[in-house]
């Protein structure tokens, strides 16, 4: 029997990610494909470059999409910068965490873990205590918007902490790139990696990822081989570097690239600051109604991401199937609770594109009608 | 200064991939987004799976796109079933060889490297004495389809020789598939992995895979950790894997799998041994295009591929110059060469929607022009 073109019905988005892609973003994903080498390429590659720095608020040359979704972006983080027996403080306040030290166990590395409850920032009195305990611990590892409880950690407090200790920090920022405050070099953030599906309203697939000079260095003088090919960001800058001839290394997915470049160029219209200031704005909106409804954010305030918020589900209430019902009678996603959290929470995003009135107000009157 | 949305020239890629894509595919990637676990995504993913097992002639279960591309997906080939100590038999004739053996070496494996000409198909009886050499080896790699070279290996008797002696065979078929004959199943592949930019014509971003139940029992069997968290099919599978629940494990590039399921229903509508057909029929009115151009094929013709022609350059032709005229005037891309043939060959594709009368005429009329 012959399969059919598929056709997608046309959600709201309003999970952890994806998140809505603005119409001129999926136009960009449809333009021409040309080659990886050619000449024209070549200078849209330059332009993502820049316009990630910016986004990024960092001079770092070493800024570029890794060919894959997030996961991978944090994986190329830790195995770049991570050989067998380094001991990785890994600060775990949600599912993320987690997946660092499973990645950081696979470098033969030794994780030491910080724990905080789902649903708070990391505490950053526990991972100055860590490297008390644990001096020759060569890098911290934190996830500064944890996608799956909705809790923003303090970055630059962090950073300052391991850099006291000689130590380098690797950032998170999958879900805080473009919705939060975020300034690499200003917090001294040594290797932070980001996805696209989230505040920069991307399909998924690509990983922007930037790492300073001090990270640089450390991997360039690596005792061991970076274990992954595909990651090896000495291979990688061959093709993605500056001024040298570019040398194929993988075939980058040119399509994504274009809607990519299609959203950070409209980041760049907006500016970036009225970017984080439209998230805040917008939560405080969704948060009010949110709470006239009797669902209230899990994260207290201060700790709390504008973008994407955890809210306790009222008791006796199925949670499936209340999110089954607004996709099918209001085609609105919204997310479940992961892990610590499932069943306990409903996570509600508005991030990027999603981030807009029509779709607070679409979600607290689907919400109202199914409640 | 502001950047502006970049608008690419409209190419045709003729060249070693990515190849033309056809409008419908290009149309495709611009569907409205949905989530990864929406369950209409998973009908979707279904077909995905079921399309890939007609492309690839097989029944196995595990059989999925990989999200990042083909040079991914030979990583993920590698590392989930060589450990440390193995030893990998690998059959070099052009530069992919050279990264399998990149790969098994950071597996903490040994790779004994079978070597032919580069050009040329690997010499099955080389295989054989590597086994009898190396008895204990666990696995032989190789590339059916050298995107390098353009030569086409046997791998029906590459795989007999493995399996007589007992080890896996893991087989390259980024170039192969769907524009030479390949028969997973019937010829005994073990692990297959792919790409989508060749004769599928889809943007280049992922890396169809698949696996039978010999290569499964051994991953599943490992003493040791996959090293790479994304790549460890033992976790994808619980995302791609067949009848229970769905759960995360990163999220899937979802525009970019809307254009490999409307390329897979293109070639199930064509019908794959038609696909396979148009190729040879076209190499073989190309190639007798570019003989009375004096431009003659460098791989012998029983071993030669249909959809990727080398073809050595005419003494005292800049062959730059001559690929940057064909750009510049005629919008044409073709192919350098790589490696061991930089500067001696070029390398002319006619793979999936590229593999077109229009283009063999245009790609003649213009090297005529030029040369």
């Amino acid at each position: 029997m012959a399969t059919k073109p598929f056709h997608p019905p046309v959600r709201t988005l309003m999970g952890p990610g994806p998140s809505d892609i603005a119409p001129r973003v999926l136009e960009a994903l449809s333009r021409p494909t040309i080659g990886h080498l050619d000449p024209q390429f070549i200078v849209m590659m330059d332009e993502i470059k820049e316009l990630l720095k910016y986004a990024f608020k960092t001079n770092n040359d070493v800024t570029f999409p890794v060919s894959a979704p997030g996961s991978a972006g944090m994986e190329t983080a830790l195995v770049n910068l991570v050989e067998p027996g380094d001991k990785v403080i890994v600060c775990q306040n949600g599912v993320f965490g987690g997946r660092m030290k499973s990645i950081v166990d696979r470098c033969g590395a030794t994780p030491i873990l910080v724990e905080d409850t789902w649903g708070r920032a990391v505490d950053p009195q526990k991972v100055e205590d860590a490297f008390i305990a644990n001096p020759t611990a060569k890098i911290v590892a934190f996830v500064h918007a944890e996608t799956s409880t909705g809790a923003l950690s303090d970055a630059r407090t962090i950073a300052e902490i391991a850099h006291k200790h000689h130590a380098l920090v690797i950032a998170d920022t999958v879900t805080s790139l473009g919705g939060s405050k975020l300034f690499v070099d200003e917090w001294g953030l040594d290797a932070v990696y980001s996805g696209t599906q989230k505040c920069l309203s991307c399909p998924p697939g690509l990983s922007p990822v930037t790492f300073n000079n001090r990270a640089v260095e450390i991997i360039k003088n690596r005792k061991t081989q970076v274990q992954s090919w595909f990651m090896d960001i000495n291979l990688v800058l061959g093709y993605w570097g500056e001024g040298a001839k570019r040398s194929y290394h993988h075939t980058a997915p040119i399509n994504s690239l274009y809607g990519l470049h299609e959203s950070l160029v409209m980041l760049q219209e907006e500016g970036i600051e009225n970017s984080w200031e439209r998230h805040t704005a917008n939560s405080k909106k969704l948060i009010a109604g949110l709470s006239e409804l009797g669902l209230e954010p899990i994260v207290p305030e201060e700790e709390r991401l504008a973008q994407l918020i955890s809210v306790s589900i009222p008791d006796g209430v199925d949670e499936a199937a209340v999110r089954s019902r607004l996709l099918n009678e209001f085609n609105l996603e919204i997310g479940a609770g992961l892990g610590a959290l499932a069943g306990k929470v409903w996570r509600i995003g508005l991030m990027g594109y999603s981030s807009r009135k029509e779709n607070i107000d679409l979600c607290l009157n689907a919400l109202k009608a199914v409640l």
